[in-house]
């Protein structure tokens, strides 16, 4: 894409109202705009790097089975109620607002609810198990804070992966195979080496449940990592009684602060049996289906890869989230060069994603915007290349500068 | 993808509580499931179907220089207030909630307040002008009858198209491209044949809107069709007066219910002047932005196909817009033949998507379910198969069959 037809402009001064680095440089690099404290809109850029952190969740759900739907952000509240979740007293983040029909309606806060009222449709049978359906859908939280930027938002995309198992061992099987794909997910996106399953506190159905913890300075958790182990424990369980069972050794815990990048809960039957979801067993015996489910928020991940892996220049986006691969900057006005630039975008364009910033500004002014941008490889179009033939390459993450052929460049 | 795998079941019951064909249909057939009237959840089936609307709309806004992006469902105020649109007296299908940090906020009902006020901080000079921004996004209407099934929803999908040009003959040269891009994507979803451009009123700015209404008998509107001219008049402004302006024979006229399937609307500066969206034009004058808007419902157009193109068997769906574009159905239980659907499954997969019923199931139950289902080719595995070396290839529109060798099959 030609940068001068992109509607979007950085910004040099941070906005007044933002805290949080992410949001900060996301809205100087044009990619969200805050609407409300905690509801961002995504600009163009914005939505591109939303859009393969998607993809990424989508293919690694997909492959341990998950089947994609949408459930709805207005809410019937009959199965919340039949959980006890709808009463402002036992779960206070709910918005709430009427029909003009008549009667009350939420904006879902999660979704356990309508999708096990749905699948009571679909599985009578054991024929029928497992099941595992996942979305990609906006939750509403009426937080009463948000300072974290697009990390922490009261309107945020969620993806949610709920699984549908005839037993424990059923369930257990596939929380092992959704643990994986959750390290692939976090590995794609460039935060695999920060990001650690951590034991918290189970809730419902199991002691433990797992959380994946980025590190991060910004993080509102505290966690104790075993570097070694490769694993953590959230403070909120890290007891005597907890470490001995999960083998591990205070001595060997750093801790550190963290933001949850993810999380897997074992339900058991809290949902299924309010709501009446049974399947007939082989033996013939009715059995309440055992659940688990499984979030990771596209919005919050893509806030924390812009808060962790970002320096003081900008953004660093990470290959596969990144809205382009190259950045093909043209230096000065020398008809010969633009000319030159023009040709290498037309030949990039065809097997890679290219922003190219043919705007007529300055060298200076258009280096700190592609700093600011953070696209991962930055490729300099200025009198030089014409004299020898060969462009400077810039790595983002690492400031590395090579000199390629153009067709070392194309070859890549 | 294997039939025995997806999760969700046909029914042969038509749902109580549903009066419009297309629910009915996409209910039985296992695309949507009703959550609350006028609120749908989208299963495999029927997000398939609605990816596939958003892609064929994707392209053709992106063709005519669409940037995308994504707003936000929870609104901000202060913008409607100063256009005028906040007050439930002036627009009554507000669902309004509050913050509990404070304030009142509204679900999106459309969004030109806040994508013009995005743009204050982008458009400051002509230079910056053309721009066309454009977004997939749910809205949500308190409305208070929703009888129309998916074709009218409280909470719906919309791809919305803002468009802002510094004078009346920039807007009139891509509003008739934006016209172009509409014909094109109600051809290319199947219903181009039944689709007409029609006026109806203006509202704010220009005499006339265009809307692109579909022939329907579930239409809620009423239109006067010229088949030769290929355009049509909204009864809303069926006058002399307006049919001599546009140049129509009353005589030539045919009257036929239909519904709105999009619409395009000249918005002047009823936006940019309340707004503040203003640039400085190239003789140094201040001048406000000229904004068009285009709508078109992914939901929406998902319904009307349902609606339009079924018969008393099921659904049928257009081949771009399908779930899958063939239905593998297996016969019998036969071994050889299971091993021959295996086989094909494996090869077609390679280049088409296709739904392989592998179900113990009946034929006639098979046969029952993909009428119902609407894919556009059935190929049939049975013993004829195993014996001929030739599958039978029926076409769900028109109940053609044809035979076909496994080469002949793949080389489609």
């Amino acid at each position: 894409m030609r940068q001068s037809q992109l509607f979007t402009r950085t910004r040099r001064d941070n906005p007044s109202d933002e805290e949080a680095k992410n949001a900060q440089l996301l809205i100087r690099a044009g990619f969200v705009h805050k609407e409300i404290a905690g509801v961002y809109t995504y600009l163009p850029l914005g939505l591109k790097v939303l859009n393969n952190i998607v993809q990424i969740i989508r293919e690694e759900m997909d492959k341990i089975g998950g089947q994609e739907m949408v459930l709805t952000a207005l809410q019937d509240k009959e199965p919340w109620i039949k959980t006890d979740r709808w009463d402002e007293k036992k779960l206070d983040i709910w918005f709430k607002t009427e029909f003009k029909s008549g009667g009350e309606t939420g904006l879902a806060i999660t979704h356990e609810e309508p999708i096990t009222r749905i699948m009571t449709e679909h599985i009578t049978s054991y024929r029928d198990l497992p099941v595992y359906a996942y979305q990609f859908q906006n939750k509403f939280r009426n937080e009463l804070r948000a300072k974290s930027g697009i990390m922490r938002g009261k309107e945020f995309l969620m993806k949610d992966l709920y699984s549908f198992s005839k037993d424990e061992s059923e369930h257990e099987a596939f929380f092992v195979k959704a643990r994986e794909a959750y390290k692939n997910v976090f590995r794609r996106a460039g935060v695999g080496d920060r990001t650690y399953v951590t034991f918290a506190s189970g809730g419902i159905f199991s002691e433990f449940s797992e959380e994946f913890q980025t590190v991060s300075d910004a993080g509102e958790d505290t966690i104790y990592v075993d570097e070694a182990k490769g694993i953590a424990v959230n403070k909120e369980v890290m007891t005597d009684a907890a470490l001995e069972k999960l083998g591990l050794d205070k001595t060997a815990l750093v801790e550190k602060k963290a933001i949850e990048a993810g999380n897997i809960f074992n339900l058991g039957t809290r949902f299924s049996e309010p709501l009446g979801l049974t399947y007939m067993a082989e033996d013939g015996e009715k059995k309440p289906v055992v659940m688990g489910s499984y979030g990771i928020g596209p919005t919050r991940l893509m806030g924390i890869i812009a808060e962790t892996l970002s320096d003081e220049k900008g953004l660093v986006w990470p290959e596969e989230v990144a809205p382009f691969k190259y950045h093909l900057v043209s230096l000065g006005n020398d008809a010969e060069v633009l000319k030159l630039a023009d040709e290498l975008y037309e030949a990039l364009e065809k097997n890679a994603t290219v922003l190219y910033d043919d705007r007529d500004t300055r060298a200076g002014e258009k280096f700190a915007d592609s700093d600011l941008i953070g696209i991962p490889y930055r490729i300099n179009v200025g009198k030089d290349a014409l004299a020898t033939g060969s462009f400077e390459l810039v790595t983002r993450a690492t400031g590395d500068v090579s000199k390629l052929t153009r067709e070392e460049l194309l070859a890549r």
